[in-house]
């Protein structure tokens, strides 16, 4: 399918979050990505080829350095609804929370690891960067198809976690060691921000805080670890206790 | 101190690996970074403070979105000679290996993980990316100034740990459960790039072909985990046994 001048300025206009919101729309790039997309259930609104449109046009379009050989406009799929949710929670699942993650490059790569290690939804503040932010689609790997997202107060979604009975996990560098720390199978797992940890309203929720022990294992860290290596990390040994 | 025209130019420069390497010279920016710098033992040869350029010009050197409050110009080291590195082998460390590892962000990354979870060494194949690549160096936060890296053929890193006895692991899509295969408190672990994994070249020196298990965990993978991802969870189950 060729490209009108139209079109080409619409794609580029959804680089910017006013224009995804105000359009519903959203841009995923490259082979894997496109297929991902057309196995999932996002309806593909356009699918623009390099050998029908051109390098040069490709080249105007693309986010990325290399541009793709094929880019698709997607349309954005709305959040599942409060009961939705509550009755997911109420299933005793394990999860991801999100405390204002801003960078894309780090929802993206998180996004990747729950879906690899199967936590069964990612919930995140609505100060957490957009999820469909070229830079998160293209970093999730495709994970943003088929990873259940939710943008949401996690006050609420925390206090349902607690009167169903599971426990708030958290990371801090004060934490007792993740490796011979008590995990159960479900719960929730709240990671912070790079720049601030997790926020005082959400920590009075968390009933266990856990430190990912630097090396050697008595030496306490001065630093955090980057926000999607600890979720790695963390999800890795809730999965194989 | 003020900045010049030709300083202004020579900052810039450096973001191409070619001027770095004609130079010798590279560039961190932010406080922490340059506070860093400070205590290693790289050469400073030039601080600049956004006091005292002014944002404007701080914009127009800065690698970075939101310009720095600090950017230092720094002098490179050179790797250490082989005589020091065979005696490093010798002491039996445990150490990473990048192989093609090209990503900036990537390989920044992995050096903060190596030095999170006190990796003696990280030795890279020379065609990974560039040491001073700023974006390496941002991502590092601070690890490229105090972590041993080795650019260099490692094949012969790989031959030096076999003949020293020790285990040479590798992450591979048909590899053993990481979490119970046996791990030992040295040897080298190959983490390949991410688009073709670990060459066969190195292969063929590989002793233990490891997995990270997805969930569930008799899945197996289609896909592989993002490289730095991998080096974390990795670097956490070594330093946990």
């Amino acid at each position: 399918m060729k490209i009108t001048a139209n079109e080409i300025k619409l794609v580029r206009s959804l680089r910017q979050k006013k224009f995804r919101d105000e359009t519903g729309l959203f841009v995923a790039e490259g082979e894997k990505m496109v297929r991902e997309a057309e196995d999932s259930n996002f309806a593909i609104i356009n699918e623009y080829h390099i050998e029908e449109i051109g390098e040069k046009t490709m080249g105007r379009i693309s986010m990325l350095s290399t541009p793709s050989p094929v880019l698709a406009i997607l349309e954005q799929k709305p959040f599942p609804g409060k009961g939705d949710i509550m009755k997911l929670i109420e299933s005793k699942p394990i999860c991801l929370a999100l405390d204002s993650v801003r960078d894309p490059g780090n929802l993206g790569t998180i996004l990747r690891i729950a879906d690899w290690f199967g936590m069964d939804a990612v919930f995140a503040s609505p100060d957490t960067c957009d999820l469909y932010n070229p830079k998160v689609v293209q970093a999730s790997m495709g994970s943003v198809f088929h990873k259940l997202f939710v943008r949401t107060e996690l006050a609420e979604i925390c206090s349902k976690f607690t009167e169903c009975g599971m426990e708030i996990y958290g990371t801090y560098l004060d934490g007792e060691g993740l490796r011979t720390a008590p995990l159960s199978g479900n719960g929730l797992i709240v990671m912070g921000s790079e720049s601030e940890g997790i926020s005082k309203d959400i920590t009075s929720y968390v009933t266990r805080k856990l430190l990912i022990n630097p090396y050697p294992i008595n030496s306490r860290p001065t630093d955090s670890l980057n926000v999607a290596m600890a979720a790695a990390i963390v999800c890795y040994e809730f999965r194989n206790r």
